[in-house]
């Protein structure tokens, strides 16, 4: 079987497989297509010339001249996306199209209706997006080490803060989550990564693994940072997380910590070329209720280990491989994942700790790097 | 013709349909739709605890339970949106749904093979969104005053700056694009929010508007600042440019800025509930060809006026109405828009001035507001 030529309608700022295609950021949607072994984009005047010069397309097209001749070949009939790939698709002799999952179902629609061949890639349009190049695997470094620049920034917070009456002071007021955030990003900013949903969140808050954090934060008490910055010249992510707590922990607290530090040891382990990400996560939660940490549902939400393991990272924040109790999803070498277990257990608080990795024949190498410190005295 | 109730499949951080329907930013992408009067939504463990508390959501399901009924009802298929769809569409009696253009092909071509009817939206899912509220007119504002504390940031750089040798300096070096954008994230993020695709670039740079400026920048040379933020806590978008110049302006490059400041006010005042914004483009089209400013293709890419004079602003930084030459839309009481006259000819360099303001009966309403002193001796 012959495969389609892909065809996209996206943005490339934001929508992974479009940067992956195009490589340049371009922030609103325009249509790109394959053609033998040809890339083409078609865009506006306003971007013409950039694009034109920083792109990867092997030809790029003015829009607005196939929006004319649109509306020479279906007068009165309102133009939009659909019919100039219907124009294009005639010029280039293409039948049908592989479209990404995402492709918009307003133009698929469309021009299905017109006799346009279209099957969903079902999975990766571009399979390679799996699989990391060098050049790849050197800016997800780079981007983790904008992760490691903000976790740096929250963990000087910390450590200049004082402690008063079981809070947390900073310059004269108390430390918030909104401080760290602040110092996270601006420190991300300047490692030129741009870090959104940061997540500096204490006590129970941590233990809603989405809650980004809001207000004081008290000392004696787990906080966990999580920052995943898009980097803003090349639109790759770092993603690590770190918990800190400022002044004295428990010993139940350390006993969590320490758990779910081996716990992360235990699944960088068993990452490798053939396993499937189901049977890491897996040997995972077994640890974990092996040290009597179960996972259950309760009326106000789940309390131990409710997520994933890891996810890909590249151009995505989440993308493919999967290594999660509900995917079966086997590990390739050139991959790169996210290696982040955790426990929330309201009352007692919550621990994430997270690094990335490239799937290699041996161990796992390590592309996110920061201390595991984490008590501040 | 009774309406489909909405299906969505997206995340609410970045997707503003999901956003304005959910009303709490959720990073990854989830099932939520219509039933009667009632907005229903389906989301992981995850999340479950913080959207039940903190969204709009009448009802919020438990995605897991969904996926193993799917499992249940079809043993061995791999399980996806599609499946747990058709599932929440036979429980809830529903045939059918109106679905955004953007909804997933993907699993818009899955449902349609099980016979769900899916109608794309042709236009806004919710119509309400063109129209803004009190409390969304509020956030509009506070999102140009996160642009203006980045603009105010810019402009106190070039202040500070030093001339010598016709390039600017501080900080005991050159002053860069990059300097200025690092002050203008900075200053967004602590005013709430997050800055991407931030421009601030000089001379010839400033005439590809999409370029966003990199390296030193020259004294008594133009340069454009564009800086459109997200509010972090309510999604909201600002927008706003100013041009600056540091040094001694020529008497062309200072009747380039009076006439694209002209153009402004003539748009501005073009701006009421009933005209068409073709009108409005045209007129300013128009004015800038009697001052001498034409717009032409050259090989190099286009020069003189060559984007929309205004977009929508909301939930997303580009939505509907428009002002442009190439879209028919007439404007309503409401609406709130940008209106951004700009020129840009290489050699002698770009000016564009842009603010945003709500269609009201009488005068459109500013909702943002910054000097527009721009020649910085």
């Amino acid at each position: 079987m012959i495969s389609l030529p892909p065809l996209l309608y996206a943005d490339s700022a934001t929508n992974p497989d479009q940067r992956y295609f195009s490589r340049i950021s371009v922030p609103d949607p325009f249509i790109a297509f394959g053609a033998g072994r040809r890339k083409i984009g078609v865009v506006g005047a306003l971007e013409f010339g950039r694009v034109t010069r920083n792109s990867d397309f092997d030809e790029v097209l003015p829009l607005e001249a196939w929006q004319q001749r649109a509306r020479d070949r279906w007068p009165g009939r309102r133009i939009g996306p659909a019919e100039v790939i219907l124009l294009l698709a005639a010029r280039y002799r293409i039948r049908g199209f592989t479209i990404p999952d995402d492709f918009p179902a307003g133009i698929a629609f469309a021009l299905v209706r017109e006799g346009l061949k279209l099957v969903p890639a079902g999975g990766l349009l571009f399979p390679g997006r799996e699989i990391k190049t060098r050049p790849e695997i050197a800016e997800l470094r780079n981007g983790n080490r904008c992760s490691a620049s903000g976790i740096a920034a929250a963990e000087g917070l910390l450590r200049r803060s004082r402690i008063r009456a079981g809070w947390l002071y900073h310059a004269g007021r108390r430390l918030t989550s909104e401080d760290l955030k602040f110092a996270i990003e601006t420190a991300c900013l300047r490692a030129g990564g741009v870090s959104l949903e940061t997540i500096a969140a204490g006590g129970d808050q941590g233990c809603d693994p989405h809650e980004s954090g809001h207000g004081p934060l008290r000392a004696n008490s787990l906080i966990v940072v999580d920052v995943f910055p898009r980097l803003t010249s090349s639109g790759y992510y770092g993603d690590m997380t770190r918990t800190f707590l400022r002044g004295r922990a428990s010993d139940a607290q350390r006993r969590l910590v320490a758990t779910v530090r081996d716990a992360q040891k235990l699944a960088l382990k068993a990452v490798r070329p053939g396993v499937n990400g189901r049977d890491i996560h897996r040997q995972v939660v077994a640890w974990f209720d092996a040290q009597g940490y179960p996972t259950r549902a309760t009326p106000r939400g789940s309390v131990g280990f409710f997520h994933g393991t890891g996810h890909g990272v590249g151009l995505a924040i989440h993308e493919l491989p999967r290594i999660s109790g509900v995917v079966d999803y086997t590990l390739k070498p050139g991959a790169v994942v996210t290696v982040e277990p955790g426990l929330y257990y309201p009352g007692l608080g919550a621990c994430r700790i997270e690094d990335v990795v490239e799937v290699t024949e041996g161990r796992p190498r390590l592309l996110s790097s920061y201390s595991y410190d984490w008590e501040i005295r």
